[in-house]
């Protein structure tokens, strides 16, 4: 994290200059290019760009920069969004009773790997308070039945809202979330899937892949939509099995994987570096 | 490959005994075990055995090794395999068009990593002919048409007969084999499909790989059963990709991998290190 | 963990007869297999086996079983072991002031992936001191000094005997052991080195991988021999690095490899799946 | 491979202004930029970039692109370079008798992986000409003896020279260069090493391998220097191998490692995707 740095996102379509003309004005306003990336899909002729800049000898301020920088993003009919990385996203965690992936969250970001705002910890179940408040993190029960699912979601988005959430993280959260709550937070819902997707959706993949026999097995990172396990992709990995493994030791070397899958996402996204196209993701990593 | 190794496979409902008995048997008829291998499946009580001896000072000849082993076969009601690594697999590969699986098998059979005859290459194409003649491999090109499919099998199961083929390797063949054609090979035809399995059944799995956004392609290695690409699975192995390949690249990457993966199940077959259990394999690497 | 578990390790010149004997001792007493692997060396022509059966039906109780055996070892002058699975290895962790390892190891062993009994944390520094109380274990703090190195490590092999102690892990613990230190644990101290050794031996070898330009960071887990990073390597895991990384991007990702390498180095020890032969080991995986 | 691309590698010390102008450059004289990466090197303040844009509508033709681009590489006293994609990169390999890495480029560049024109085989012996011969490519045979090494290695400038050979790929070629040698052709000799450098330089590394235990072999892809096996790494690659691995099975594992890593790294650098810094290379992949 440096408070001096801004990052832009931007999506339009591919069309010469944009480069020129998105240089030129972090240059003529007494800005330093750190990093930028480009990518053009070929598909849809979209021109994608990432670009992060030192803003301590900016001319315009903090505030300003968006207005500044409206013109350019008006002749080339620009999607696009400024992130200032002296803003610390707020994240929620969304957990179940599993806490493997509770737990590398909170301590790769009091290791400083990661620079999230970890603000709040949702469960459906008691059991993973203790882990919420060793790190000095709120923790919310709120219980989910499936005769008041529809209130338990409202009692959470409100919470979520309430506590200024920007991202949410579901790791290993067992239940299904609504197209309303995912419509709540659009594009700010990561979760982690224990299979390499699209193979194994839905319930128990490892079972799925003990009974399939296959020779490797994976963990996989995406955005939450309301097609189930359907969403952009952000992160995958694998590892490999044998058949002297069990559904037991698979689930062992899986949580290993979800770990590093769910954590390489989270900050991917923190650090402002995960654009999606369609139902896909481009990652400037 | 070792004229004086005799190789055991063994499949039985677990009891006590069985390696005592099976290690005495050796022992007492003047063997010395090179290598033991098992697995007690849990989920069908099965006990699965690989075991590998210097036959030199055998008490029994290679014909009597069968006739002596009986009893004890009797006695656990075991399914067995005998084999001897002085024979050689006789083996054929069928092809359509792409060379590179093709290639990467005979350069590897001549350098020696793998120990097969290869005797044969079948392809609907005449393309691939200069690649069968320059390593000294008949070739035969037999057409396949929609309406004539089934009297070209007929004539491709003649030949891979009359040749006396025990392994079939599909190397990138593009025709989908009818259930009379497997069932006159069980077990001893090899494919290669072009994904991480059960992921992207059927046609072009890099487009849908690519369709789907995800972060890692794979290929996988089985025998081939009745149902498309849902045989006992031998091997597969992954390669990254990232939002900048295209399905061009895709099949390039890929390629490698199906090179590995296929190269590494026909050597595991080779060396009769794989057992099938149900949908599934044993593999003794 | 299996309360009714043996396993047999054991190394001799190789002999015909051996694995007949010793699966004949099994049955003959009651017992019945469940896993056997073995190893020829052929550089030295050492014959090793290990062997894990069920002991619930034995004839003769825990105690009997090696005055039982002994006649078979005799035979052919084995040198060997047997270990009871009831028996929970008793572990201590070494560490400084990084905590990444040491959270692993005390959360993997929590989680039921490792069955060790975590005794002892000792460390030079007081500052993990509230890790272990976290976990409810005993942390000792024993400070090292260059004048006063004998004095502390006479007192860390006081407190580590007292304790009982038979495993002991070096969780980047900072300090060279002495000779003497190592005499009194022979193959009972584990080490986690961060790279991919003999690449980078001693001090800063992110810093030395960084200086070299490396494309490929690595971690080693070995035990801990007279001379600096050179004992026989149990277990080794890469990562990818590219120009972009820092030597602390590097250090980050080298942490996940330190995690995975010693937790599974640790495991395969606990499961008395390691075994030595000169400076290297046999993995029983 | 596309005729109307030109790249732009440029170093130079960081500046704020670079991109700006770079792009500038390019869309004024009605270019459209392809693909662009650049990487700021915190330890020699250095900034380097690669650009890749179409020229079908540059207003310069092809030999002006240098000449107009100069006042802006005054400017900034960069080093750069310009590259046209339509001029093929002429490439002689170097082998000895070990026939995979050259069987594997040759097949590559056939497929269009690689877009070189592979003008000429050397080899120290005569027993891959006939690979070359197959591939319709000119073999050259310069015996290597101690007492004469001068004259073959002046030999071998000639031909290469004689060829205008701008790529020389060392295919396991088993003989060291001189200084001279080298620097007849600076950053422009490629040699796979068959080990994870900086780990086994020199000769054997699978026999060094295996005396270590090592529980993993890798192979690296560098620009020859001055000091064996010291040069800039391009890329590496490792596999896994057990105790159950001779060297022979080592040499096998090996093979795959090499192929792939050389490949990967012939063609990143005839992408001219590297470039070097001090003794490391940034890869823009």
């Amino acid at each position: 994290m440096n408070p001096d740095r801004a990052i832009l996102l931007l999506w339009c379509p591919d069309r010469p200059g944009i480069v020129a003309d998105v240089s030129n004005f972090i240059y003529t306003h007494g800005g330093s290019i750190i990093d930028s990336s480009q990518h053009n899909d070929p598909v849809s002729d979209t021109f994608l760009m990432r670009i992060e800049w030192d803003i301590s000898g900016f001319s315009v301020g903090r505030e300003g920069i968006k207005p500044a920088f409206e013109p350019i993003a008006a002749k080339y009919t620009m999607t696009y969004r400024i992130e200032l990385d002296s803003r610390t996203t707020r994240m929620a965690i969304l957990v179940s009773s599993y806490d493997h992936c509770l737990y590398d969250l909170l301590l790769r970001n009091r290791e400083g790997e990661t620079h999230a705002d970890i603000a709040l910890v949702i469960s459906n179940h008691e059991v993973l308070r203790p882990v919420a408040e060793l790190f000095g993190v709120e923790f919310a029960h709120v219980p989910v039945t499936l005769s008041a699912k529809d209130d338990a979601e409202a009692q959470q988005i409100g919470i979520l809202r309430d506590r200024g959430i920007d991202l949410i993280v579901l790791a290993r959260y067992m239940q299904i979330l609504s197209p309303r709550f995912v419509a709540a937070f659009p594009q700010r819902i990561i979760n982690i899937h224990h299979s390499f997707l699209p193979a194994f959706v839905g319930a128990k993949p490892y079972h799925q892949a003990y009974e399939r026999g296959v020779k490797i097995i994976g963990a996989t990172s995406h955005y939450v939509t309301d097609d189930l396990d359907q969403g952009p992709i952000i992160e995958q990995d694998v590892a490999r099995v044998t058949h002297r493994d069990s559904i037991k030791t698979m689930v062992q070397k899986g949580r290993d994987r979800e770990k590093l899958v769910l954590s390489r996402a989270v900050r991917l996204h923190l650090e402002h570096r995960v654009m999606t196209l369609g139902n896909k993701t481009v990652v400037f990593a």
